[in-house]
């Protein structure tokens, strides 16, 4: 199992808003999940995507994205705009948990940790065990303290130099686990 | 300068559609973009997308995305719509150029040309050059003529047995460049 835990820093979190953008970047959080969950026709059944929204009316709100029991998903923006609208709303969607928890009630329930910061170490000299946990920052990044928090429980890697957006660090973190772990 | 050619066998050709996903799969589109293009608050100077549109009213159409001249982009969806749209129906946008070209009238154009195909040898024990060209089939790959046609100027390459989206193909290949190549 591989587990991505992302912290949204303004991720609206009730249904009431008109695009992924505005509703304080889920987008982003789009984007994550495409990275997360899709090959070409098939879904990476090995995969947990966590999300931490941390913005208005009611934060925080910890969304659980579960690759095996997930249903009825395309990999396009307005396909998961309707579906986070739904289940931020109170609404159901098979594979799709809703928890009143924070970044740091999330982090205490893991091993296995490792956040990704250019600063880490390099992720290619790192033995990430079987069941890696991926901590990342939004847009903006961590806030110091949840940062500081996270590192009790786990280490900094990096995958480079580069400031990427927080779904190619998904994609290439898929990647270099596809040749490393035997995945389905 | 890294160039990626996206082959669309559907993606529409005017600016008449409701979606992205509706137009032939232009999302598709969208994504390569955004994995071509974006880091965390800046663009990839560097790089040159393509995307050959071969769907209707009136194909095929050439999209050029120049990294150099791009301006005024975001990383949304709803942002690049309204782009493609716009482009799409004879208006302007910098960096962004429309000609009436067809996949094999741009293939003829290049040098260096690398084909992502599953079976193809592994990226990372081919030599790349300085100024690799990486060819990208949509959802459904590339028709059989025409990859046989890319393969007179170039060579298949693979970067797993995964069958990636055309987009995390992209992230993957930005990344590989991103420590073997001297990249701003």
């Amino acid at each position: 199992m591989i587990e991505f835990i992302l912290f949204s820093r303004k991720g609206r979190t009730d249904g009431k808003f008109k695009t992924l953008r505005e509703a304080g970047r889920l987008d982003v959080v789009y984007q994550c999940l495409l990275a997360a969950f899709f090959t070409s026709g098939a879904i990476r059944r090995d995969v947990i995507f966590h999300v931490i929204l941390n913005g208005p009316p009611h934060p925080p709100v910890h969304l659980v994205f579960d690759g095996k029991k997930l249903r009825d998903v395309r990999t396009d923006e307005k396909t998961w705009e309707e579906i986070l609208r739904k289940v931020l709303s109170g609404g159901v969607h098979q594979g799709i948990e809703l928890r009143k928890e924070s970044f740091q009630d999330v982090i205490r329930q893991k091993q296995n940790l490792f956040i990704l910061e250019e600063g880490g170490e390099d992720v290619l000299k790192v033995n990430l065990g079987e069941n890696p946990v991926f901590v990342l920052g939004d847009q903006v990044g961590l806030p110091m303290k949840d940062e500081k928090f996270a590192l009790r429980f786990g280490a900094k890697i990096s995958i480079g130099k580069k400031p990427y957006l927080a779904m190619s660090c998904v994609d290439i973190i898929n990647y270099i686990l596809d040749s490393r772990l035997k995945r389905e």
